[in-house]
Protein backbone atom coordinates (compact mmCIF):
# COMPACT_ATOMS: atom_id res chain seq x y z
CA UNK A 1 0.00 0.00 0.00
CA UNK A 2 1.30 3.63 -1.11
CA UNK A 3 1.61 5.53 2.36
CA UNK A 4 3.22 8.95 0.87
CA UNK A 5 1.81 10.32 -2.04
CA UNK A 6 4.43 12.89 -3.55
CA UNK A 7 3.22 15.69 -5.94
CA UNK A 8 6.08 18.13 -8.25
CA UNK A 9 4.45 21.60 -8.44
CA UNK A 10 5.37 23.63 -12.07
CA UNK A 11 4.19 22.19 -14.96
CA UNK A 12 2.22 19.49 -12.53
CA UNK A 13 0.40 21.16 -10.55
CA UNK A 14 0.02 24.74 -12.10
CA UNK A 15 1.21 25.89 -15.59
CA UNK A 16 5.04 27.27 -15.95
CA UNK A 17 7.02 26.61 -18.71
CA UNK A 18 4.66 28.34 -20.50
CA UNK A 19 5.52 31.62 -18.49
CA UNK A 20 9.07 30.53 -19.28
CA UNK A 21 8.36 30.17 -22.95
CA UNK A 22 6.07 33.66 -23.35
CA UNK A 23 9.09 35.40 -21.44
CA UNK A 24 11.39 33.66 -23.55
CA UNK A 25 9.53 35.19 -26.68
CA UNK A 26 9.30 38.78 -24.78
CA UNK A 27 13.52 38.77 -24.73
CA UNK A 28 13.74 37.51 -28.01
CA UNK A 29 11.86 40.55 -29.22
CA UNK A 30 14.06 42.89 -26.90
CA UNK A 31 17.20 41.75 -27.94
CA UNK A 32 16.76 40.70 -32.04
CA UNK A 33 17.57 44.70 -32.87
CA UNK A 34 21.04 44.16 -31.16
CA UNK A 35 22.20 40.67 -32.23
CA UNK A 36 23.24 38.86 -35.73
CA UNK A 37 22.86 35.91 -34.43
CA UNK A 38 20.86 32.85 -35.06
CA UNK A 39 19.93 30.64 -32.42
CA UNK A 40 19.49 33.44 -29.42
CA UNK A 41 17.48 30.52 -27.83
CA UNK A 42 20.25 28.11 -28.13
CA UNK A 43 22.82 30.60 -26.67
CA UNK A 44 19.90 31.02 -24.02
CA UNK A 45 19.59 27.31 -22.99
CA UNK A 46 23.07 27.12 -22.93
CA UNK A 47 23.54 29.64 -20.61
CA UNK A 48 21.23 28.74 -18.17
CA UNK A 49 22.83 25.37 -17.75
CA UNK A 50 25.74 26.57 -17.72
CA UNK A 51 25.04 28.92 -14.78
CA UNK A 52 22.56 26.71 -13.04
CA UNK A 53 25.41 25.44 -10.94
CA UNK A 54 26.11 27.96 -9.58
CA UNK A 55 22.44 30.05 -9.94
CA UNK A 56 20.40 27.27 -9.19
CA UNK A 57 16.99 26.89 -10.78
CA UNK A 58 13.69 29.42 -10.85
CA UNK A 59 12.99 33.00 -12.07
CA UNK A 60 15.98 35.09 -10.63
CA UNK A 61 18.47 32.51 -12.33
CA UNK A 62 16.24 32.98 -15.59
CA UNK A 63 16.29 36.61 -15.48
CA UNK A 64 20.24 36.67 -15.04
CA UNK A 65 21.05 34.23 -17.79
CA UNK A 66 19.08 36.18 -20.11
CA UNK A 67 20.71 39.65 -19.04
CA UNK A 68 23.98 37.54 -19.59
CA UNK A 69 22.73 36.18 -22.72
CA UNK A 70 21.90 39.38 -23.93
CA UNK A 71 25.12 41.17 -23.35
CA UNK A 72 27.13 38.46 -24.52
CA UNK A 73 25.44 38.19 -27.79
CA UNK A 74 25.01 41.83 -28.51
CA UNK A 75 28.59 42.51 -27.55
CA UNK A 76 27.71 44.33 -25.62
CA UNK A 77 25.49 46.65 -27.51
CA UNK A 78 22.79 46.02 -25.58
CA UNK A 79 21.62 48.84 -23.92
CA UNK A 80 20.38 49.51 -20.21
CA UNK A 81 16.67 49.98 -20.62
CA UNK A 82 16.60 46.62 -22.59
CA UNK A 83 18.25 45.21 -19.33
CA UNK A 84 15.84 46.94 -17.33
CA UNK A 85 12.86 45.52 -19.21
CA UNK A 86 14.63 41.69 -18.89
CA UNK A 87 14.47 42.06 -15.18
CA UNK A 88 10.78 43.71 -15.29
CA UNK A 89 10.03 40.36 -17.28
CA UNK A 90 11.45 38.57 -14.34
CA UNK A 91 9.45 39.92 -12.13
CA UNK A 92 6.38 39.82 -14.13
CA UNK A 93 7.25 35.94 -13.93
CA UNK A 94 6.91 36.14 -10.21
CA UNK A 95 3.79 38.45 -9.97
CA UNK A 96 2.12 35.62 -12.77
CA UNK A 97 -1.40 34.49 -11.13
CA UNK A 98 -0.87 30.80 -10.33
CA UNK A 99 -3.04 28.42 -13.05
CA UNK A 100 -4.16 25.37 -11.57
CA UNK A 101 -4.04 22.60 -14.91
CA UNK A 102 -7.53 20.95 -15.11
CA UNK A 103 -8.40 18.38 -12.53
CA UNK A 104 -5.76 19.30 -10.04
CA UNK A 105 -7.63 20.48 -7.75
CA UNK A 106 -10.15 18.18 -7.16
CA UNK A 107 -7.47 15.25 -7.77
CA UNK A 108 -5.41 16.49 -4.63
CA UNK A 109 -8.52 16.51 -2.51
CA UNK A 110 -9.74 13.13 -3.34
CA UNK A 111 -5.88 11.71 -3.18
CA UNK A 112 -5.58 13.71 0.51
CA UNK A 113 -8.94 11.76 1.19
CA UNK A 114 -7.32 8.28 1.08
CA UNK A 115 -3.18 9.17 1.54
CA UNK A 116 -0.93 11.55 3.34
CA UNK A 117 0.50 14.17 0.28
CA UNK A 118 3.52 16.35 0.04
CA UNK A 119 4.69 18.32 -2.66
CA UNK A 120 8.45 18.04 -3.86
CA UNK A 121 9.31 20.84 -5.92
CA UNK A 122 12.76 22.88 -7.62
CA UNK A 123 13.10 26.55 -7.54
CA UNK A 124 13.27 29.77 -5.73
CA UNK A 125 12.13 29.15 -1.86
CA UNK A 126 9.87 32.27 -1.97
CA UNK A 127 8.40 32.17 -5.66
CA UNK A 128 7.54 28.38 -4.72
CA UNK A 129 6.12 29.30 -1.03
CA UNK A 130 4.29 32.17 -2.76
CA UNK A 131 2.58 29.88 -5.89
CA UNK A 132 1.91 27.26 -2.63
CA UNK A 133 -0.11 29.94 -0.97
CA UNK A 134 -1.82 31.29 -3.45
CA UNK A 135 -2.85 28.07 -5.31
CA UNK A 136 -4.91 27.92 -2.44
CA UNK A 137 -3.84 23.81 -2.17
CA UNK A 138 -1.13 24.09 0.71
CA UNK A 139 -3.64 22.98 3.28
CA UNK A 140 -4.02 19.64 1.77
CA UNK A 141 0.09 18.88 1.94
CA UNK A 142 1.51 17.46 5.09
CA UNK A 143 4.90 18.41 4.51
CA UNK A 144 6.42 20.49 1.70
CA UNK A 145 10.02 20.14 0.34
CA UNK A 146 11.98 22.99 -1.90
CA UNK A 147 15.04 21.21 -2.84
CA UNK A 148 18.00 22.61 -4.70
CA UNK A 149 18.40 19.31 -6.77
CA UNK A 150 15.64 16.08 -7.59
CA UNK A 151 18.53 13.32 -7.42
CA UNK A 152 18.19 10.00 -6.16
CA UNK A 153 19.70 11.31 -2.75
CA UNK A 154 17.10 13.83 -2.43
CA UNK A 155 14.36 11.07 -1.92
CA UNK A 156 16.40 8.95 -0.13
CA UNK A 157 16.99 12.06 2.37
CA UNK A 158 13.24 13.27 2.77
CA UNK A 159 12.01 10.17 2.71
CA UNK A 160 14.37 8.98 5.80
CA UNK A 161 13.55 12.05 7.41
CA UNK A 162 9.88 11.04 7.14
CA UNK A 163 10.43 7.01 7.96
CA UNK A 164 8.51 6.34 4.88
CA UNK A 165 10.12 2.97 3.23
CA UNK A 166 10.14 3.74 -0.33
CA UNK A 167 8.03 1.35 -1.90
CA UNK A 168 5.57 2.60 -0.22
CA UNK A 169 5.91 5.92 -1.70
CA UNK A 170 4.84 7.70 -4.93
CA UNK A 171 5.59 10.40 -6.76
CA UNK A 172 3.86 12.06 -9.60
CA UNK A 173 5.50 14.77 -12.34
CA UNK A 174 5.84 16.29 -15.12
CA UNK A 175 9.56 15.51 -15.43
CA UNK A 176 10.90 11.81 -16.24
CA UNK A 177 14.41 13.54 -15.31
CA UNK A 178 13.49 14.95 -12.36
CA UNK A 179 10.25 13.09 -10.72
CA UNK A 180 10.09 9.79 -12.01
CA UNK A 181 13.69 8.15 -12.60
CA UNK A 182 15.00 8.62 -9.03
CA UNK A 183 11.97 8.11 -7.81
CA UNK A 184 12.39 4.54 -9.64
CA UNK A 185 16.39 4.33 -8.64
CA UNK A 186 15.45 4.14 -4.79
CA UNK A 187 12.52 1.74 -5.43
CA UNK A 188 9.13 3.91 -5.15
CA UNK A 189 6.74 4.32 -7.56
CA UNK A 190 7.39 6.66 -10.34
CA UNK A 191 4.05 8.60 -12.21
CA UNK A 192 4.69 10.95 -15.33
CA UNK A 193 1.77 13.29 -16.69
CA UNK A 194 3.62 14.93 -19.24
CA UNK A 195 2.75 18.90 -19.75
CA UNK A 196 2.85 20.20 -23.18
CA UNK A 197 6.34 21.42 -23.89
CA UNK A 198 9.83 19.94 -21.47
CA UNK A 199 12.32 22.04 -20.58
CA UNK A 200 15.47 20.95 -22.36
CA UNK A 201 17.69 20.47 -18.66
CA UNK A 202 14.71 18.11 -18.37
CA UNK A 203 14.64 15.99 -21.07
CA UNK A 204 15.72 12.39 -20.81
CA UNK A 205 17.43 10.51 -23.12
CA UNK A 206 15.86 6.96 -23.69
CA UNK A 207 12.05 7.40 -22.66
CA UNK A 208 11.18 4.61 -23.92
CA UNK A 209 13.34 2.62 -21.56
CA UNK A 210 12.01 4.51 -18.62
CA UNK A 211 8.57 3.34 -19.73
CA UNK A 212 9.45 0.03 -19.35
CA UNK A 213 10.78 -0.12 -15.69
CA UNK A 214 8.67 -1.99 -12.90
CA UNK A 215 6.45 0.73 -10.84
CA UNK A 216 6.79 2.96 -14.05
CA UNK A 217 2.85 4.67 -14.61
CA UNK A 218 1.99 6.90 -17.11
CA UNK A 219 -1.34 8.93 -16.86
CA UNK A 220 -2.27 11.88 -19.02
CA UNK A 221 -4.14 13.90 -16.25
CA UNK A 222 -3.73 14.59 -12.42
CA UNK A 223 -7.77 13.49 -12.88
CA UNK A 224 -6.92 9.63 -13.49
CA UNK A 225 -4.68 9.35 -10.14
CA UNK A 226 -6.75 8.66 -7.89
CA UNK A 227 -8.10 5.81 -9.97
CA UNK A 228 -4.46 4.93 -10.42
CA UNK A 229 -3.32 4.60 -6.89
CA UNK A 230 -6.59 2.30 -5.96
CA UNK A 231 -5.12 -0.33 -8.60
CA UNK A 232 -1.89 0.15 -7.41
CA UNK A 233 -3.08 -0.38 -3.57
CA UNK A 234 -5.41 -3.02 -4.65
CA UNK A 235 -2.48 -4.80 -6.29
CA UNK A 236 -0.38 -4.72 -3.05
CA UNK B 1 17.04 21.56 29.81
CA UNK B 2 17.65 22.12 26.19
CA UNK B 3 16.86 19.20 23.78
CA UNK B 4 17.65 21.01 20.06
CA UNK B 5 20.60 23.94 19.91
CA UNK B 6 19.62 25.51 16.36
CA UNK B 7 22.76 27.70 15.18
CA UNK B 8 21.97 30.73 12.52
CA UNK B 9 24.86 30.43 9.37
CA UNK B 10 25.89 33.43 7.73
CA UNK B 11 27.74 35.51 10.02
CA UNK B 12 26.68 33.27 12.67
CA UNK B 13 29.23 29.94 11.69
CA UNK B 14 31.15 32.25 9.09
CA UNK B 15 31.60 35.46 6.88
CA UNK B 16 29.18 37.04 5.06
CA UNK B 17 28.16 40.83 5.12
CA UNK B 18 31.95 41.44 4.95
CA UNK B 19 31.90 39.83 1.20
CA UNK B 20 28.30 42.11 0.52
CA UNK B 21 30.63 44.57 2.17
CA UNK B 22 33.28 44.61 -0.33
CA UNK B 23 31.01 44.05 -3.57
CA UNK B 24 29.26 46.89 -2.42
CA UNK B 25 32.54 48.37 -2.67
CA UNK B 26 33.01 47.26 -6.11
CA UNK B 27 29.62 48.76 -7.42
CA UNK B 28 30.17 51.88 -6.12
CA UNK B 29 33.11 52.16 -7.95
CA UNK B 30 31.67 50.99 -11.07
CA UNK B 31 28.89 52.92 -11.26
CA UNK B 32 30.14 56.71 -9.74
CA UNK B 33 31.24 57.48 -12.92
CA UNK B 34 27.49 57.51 -14.60
CA UNK B 35 25.56 58.50 -11.36
CA UNK B 36 25.62 61.90 -10.13
CA UNK B 37 23.70 60.83 -6.79
CA UNK B 38 25.75 60.84 -3.39
CA UNK B 39 23.82 58.35 -2.45
CA UNK B 40 24.10 55.34 -4.01
CA UNK B 41 24.60 53.18 -1.31
CA UNK B 42 21.31 54.12 0.72
CA UNK B 43 19.36 53.72 -3.04
CA UNK B 44 20.62 50.27 -3.13
CA UNK B 45 19.54 49.56 0.64
CA UNK B 46 16.22 50.91 -0.18
CA UNK B 47 16.32 48.67 -4.05
CA UNK B 48 17.05 45.64 -1.71
CA UNK B 49 14.31 46.20 0.84
CA UNK B 50 11.47 46.81 -1.65
CA UNK B 51 12.96 43.63 -4.15
CA UNK B 52 13.35 40.97 -0.93
CA UNK B 53 8.79 40.80 -0.91
CA UNK B 54 9.17 39.13 -4.49
CA UNK B 55 13.13 37.90 -4.79
CA UNK B 56 13.75 37.01 -1.47
CA UNK B 57 17.22 37.40 -0.07
CA UNK B 58 20.35 35.99 -1.15
CA UNK B 59 23.52 36.25 -3.44
CA UNK B 60 20.82 36.70 -6.84
CA UNK B 61 18.50 38.91 -5.46
CA UNK B 62 20.96 41.03 -4.57
CA UNK B 63 22.49 40.85 -7.80
CA UNK B 64 19.30 42.10 -9.37
CA UNK B 65 19.33 44.68 -6.95
CA UNK B 66 22.61 46.10 -7.57
CA UNK B 67 21.99 45.93 -11.57
CA UNK B 68 18.47 47.71 -11.46
CA UNK B 69 20.13 50.55 -9.07
CA UNK B 70 22.68 50.93 -11.44
CA UNK B 71 20.39 51.66 -14.00
CA UNK B 72 17.91 53.59 -12.10
CA UNK B 73 20.56 56.31 -10.65
CA UNK B 74 22.34 56.19 -13.73
CA UNK B 75 19.58 57.26 -16.23
CA UNK B 76 19.96 54.14 -18.31
CA UNK B 77 23.45 55.69 -19.36
CA UNK B 78 25.48 52.88 -17.23
CA UNK B 79 26.71 50.31 -20.31
CA UNK B 80 26.41 46.58 -21.28
CA UNK B 81 29.80 46.27 -20.00
CA UNK B 82 29.67 47.51 -16.45
CA UNK B 83 26.18 45.50 -16.09
CA UNK B 84 28.37 42.03 -16.72
CA UNK B 85 30.71 43.47 -14.05
CA UNK B 86 28.21 43.82 -11.57
CA UNK B 87 27.08 39.70 -12.34
CA UNK B 88 30.85 38.71 -12.48
CA UNK B 89 30.52 39.86 -8.72
CA UNK B 90 27.70 38.28 -7.94
CA UNK B 91 29.18 35.09 -9.37
CA UNK B 92 32.21 35.96 -7.10
CA UNK B 93 30.33 36.22 -3.74
CA UNK B 94 28.80 32.25 -4.62
CA UNK B 95 32.07 31.07 -5.30
CA UNK B 96 33.48 32.85 -2.18
CA UNK B 97 35.84 30.52 -0.13
CA UNK B 98 33.60 29.76 3.18
CA UNK B 99 35.97 31.42 5.78
CA UNK B 100 35.00 29.90 9.34
CA UNK B 101 34.44 32.65 12.56
CA UNK B 102 36.90 32.20 15.45
CA UNK B 103 36.05 29.21 17.22
CA UNK B 104 32.96 28.06 15.28
CA UNK B 105 34.74 24.71 14.29
CA UNK B 106 35.34 23.60 18.05
CA UNK B 107 32.15 24.81 19.22
CA UNK B 108 29.82 23.13 16.86
CA UNK B 109 31.84 19.91 17.78
CA UNK B 110 31.61 20.36 21.59
CA UNK B 111 27.91 21.59 21.55
CA UNK B 112 27.31 18.18 19.28
CA UNK B 113 28.68 16.25 21.91
CA UNK B 114 25.82 16.61 24.51
CA UNK B 115 23.26 19.05 22.43
CA UNK B 116 21.04 17.54 18.84
CA UNK B 117 22.01 20.38 16.87
CA UNK B 118 20.37 22.01 13.69
CA UNK B 119 20.94 24.86 11.08
CA UNK B 120 17.96 27.56 10.55
CA UNK B 121 18.89 29.70 7.52
CA UNK B 122 17.55 32.43 5.20
CA UNK B 123 19.15 32.54 1.67
CA UNK B 124 19.07 31.48 -1.90
CA UNK B 125 18.88 27.15 -1.57
CA UNK B 126 21.72 26.23 -3.42
CA UNK B 127 24.20 28.42 -2.40
CA UNK B 128 23.21 27.97 1.09
CA UNK B 129 23.83 23.95 0.86
CA UNK B 130 27.18 24.37 -1.07
CA UNK B 131 28.08 26.98 1.71
CA UNK B 132 27.16 23.72 4.87
CA UNK B 133 29.09 21.36 2.19
CA UNK B 134 32.13 23.09 1.76
CA UNK B 135 32.06 24.73 5.86
CA UNK B 136 33.08 21.34 6.86
CA UNK B 137 30.56 21.54 9.29
CA UNK B 138 27.33 19.69 7.50
CA UNK B 139 27.74 16.11 9.12
CA UNK B 140 27.39 17.48 12.74
CA UNK B 141 23.56 18.92 12.43
CA UNK B 142 21.00 16.72 12.33
CA UNK B 143 18.48 19.41 10.23
CA UNK B 144 18.98 21.94 8.00
CA UNK B 145 16.33 24.67 7.58
CA UNK B 146 16.84 27.32 4.40
CA UNK B 147 13.65 29.62 4.91
CA UNK B 148 12.92 32.43 3.01
CA UNK B 149 11.84 35.01 6.46
CA UNK B 150 12.70 33.96 10.41
CA UNK B 151 9.30 34.54 11.67
CA UNK B 152 7.60 33.34 14.88
CA UNK B 153 5.60 31.24 12.95
CA UNK B 154 8.88 29.74 10.89
CA UNK B 155 10.34 28.19 14.18
CA UNK B 156 6.83 27.67 15.00
CA UNK B 157 6.26 25.04 12.11
CA UNK B 158 10.05 23.65 12.83
CA UNK B 159 9.58 22.83 16.07
CA UNK B 160 6.18 21.66 15.54
CA UNK B 161 7.99 19.32 12.93
CA UNK B 162 10.74 18.12 15.23
CA UNK B 163 7.91 17.58 18.10
CA UNK B 164 10.31 19.95 20.17
CA UNK B 165 9.11 22.02 23.30
CA UNK B 166 9.82 26.50 23.03
CA UNK B 167 11.20 25.84 26.11
CA UNK B 168 13.54 23.17 25.27
CA UNK B 169 14.62 24.90 22.13
CA UNK B 170 17.75 27.03 21.90
CA UNK B 171 18.95 29.54 18.76
CA UNK B 172 22.10 31.18 18.35
CA UNK B 173 22.75 33.81 15.59
CA UNK B 174 23.99 37.76 14.83
CA UNK B 175 20.70 39.05 14.04
CA UNK B 176 18.66 40.16 16.87
CA UNK B 177 15.88 40.38 14.40
CA UNK B 178 15.95 36.98 12.91
CA UNK B 179 17.43 34.58 15.35
CA UNK B 180 16.39 35.90 18.66
CA UNK B 181 13.58 38.12 18.78
CA UNK B 182 11.24 35.52 16.94
CA UNK B 183 12.11 32.41 19.19
CA UNK B 184 11.89 34.64 22.48
CA UNK B 185 8.48 35.82 20.72
CA UNK B 186 7.38 31.90 21.19
CA UNK B 187 9.23 30.48 24.25
CA UNK B 188 12.58 29.57 23.23
CA UNK B 189 16.08 30.46 24.10
CA UNK B 190 17.58 33.35 21.95
CA UNK B 191 21.35 33.99 22.19
CA UNK B 192 22.89 36.80 20.17
CA UNK B 193 26.62 36.47 19.08
CA UNK B 194 26.84 40.09 17.29
CA UNK B 195 28.60 40.18 13.94
CA UNK B 196 30.90 43.26 13.44
CA UNK B 197 28.20 44.80 10.85
CA UNK B 198 24.54 43.88 10.58
CA UNK B 199 22.66 44.52 7.24
CA UNK B 200 20.52 47.65 7.53
CA UNK B 201 17.64 45.40 7.49
CA UNK B 202 18.21 43.21 10.21
CA UNK B 203 18.12 46.10 12.81
CA UNK B 204 15.96 45.87 15.15
CA UNK B 205 14.54 49.48 16.53
CA UNK B 206 15.10 49.24 20.68
CA UNK B 207 17.85 46.58 20.91
CA UNK B 208 18.06 47.44 25.06
CA UNK B 209 14.33 46.54 25.19
CA UNK B 210 15.68 43.05 23.67
CA UNK B 211 18.22 42.33 26.06
CA UNK B 212 16.13 42.78 29.46
CA UNK B 213 13.90 40.13 27.97
CA UNK B 214 13.72 36.51 29.81
CA UNK B 215 15.48 33.74 28.65
CA UNK B 216 17.74 36.15 26.36
CA UNK B 217 21.74 35.64 26.61
CA UNK B 218 24.76 37.59 25.06
CA UNK B 219 27.96 35.84 24.13
CA UNK B 220 31.12 37.57 22.30
CA UNK B 221 31.78 34.76 20.16
CA UNK B 222 30.72 31.00 19.58
CA UNK B 223 33.55 29.64 21.68
CA UNK B 224 31.15 30.90 24.62
CA UNK B 225 28.76 28.48 23.73
CA UNK B 226 29.21 25.45 25.29
CA UNK B 227 29.43 27.20 28.84
CA UNK B 228 26.11 29.36 28.36
CA UNK B 229 24.19 25.97 27.78
CA UNK B 230 26.13 24.30 30.85
CA UNK B 231 24.78 27.26 33.00
CA UNK B 232 20.74 26.96 31.13
CA UNK B 233 21.17 22.96 31.71
CA UNK B 234 22.04 23.43 35.29
CA UNK B 235 19.44 25.80 35.95
CA UNK B 236 16.62 23.96 34.55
Amino acid sequence: MIEMVAFDADDTLWHNESIFTLTQERFLALVKPFVSSENIEERLVATEIKNSKLFGYGVKAFTLSMIETAIELSEERVGARQIQEIIDAGRAMLEHPVDLLPGVAEAVVKVSETHKVMLITKGDLLDQESKIARSGLGDHFSALEIVSEKRPATYERILTRLGIAPERFLMVGNSLKSDVVPVLDIGGFGVHVPYHTTWAAERVEDEEAVRKRPRFHHIDSLAELPALLGRIDAAA
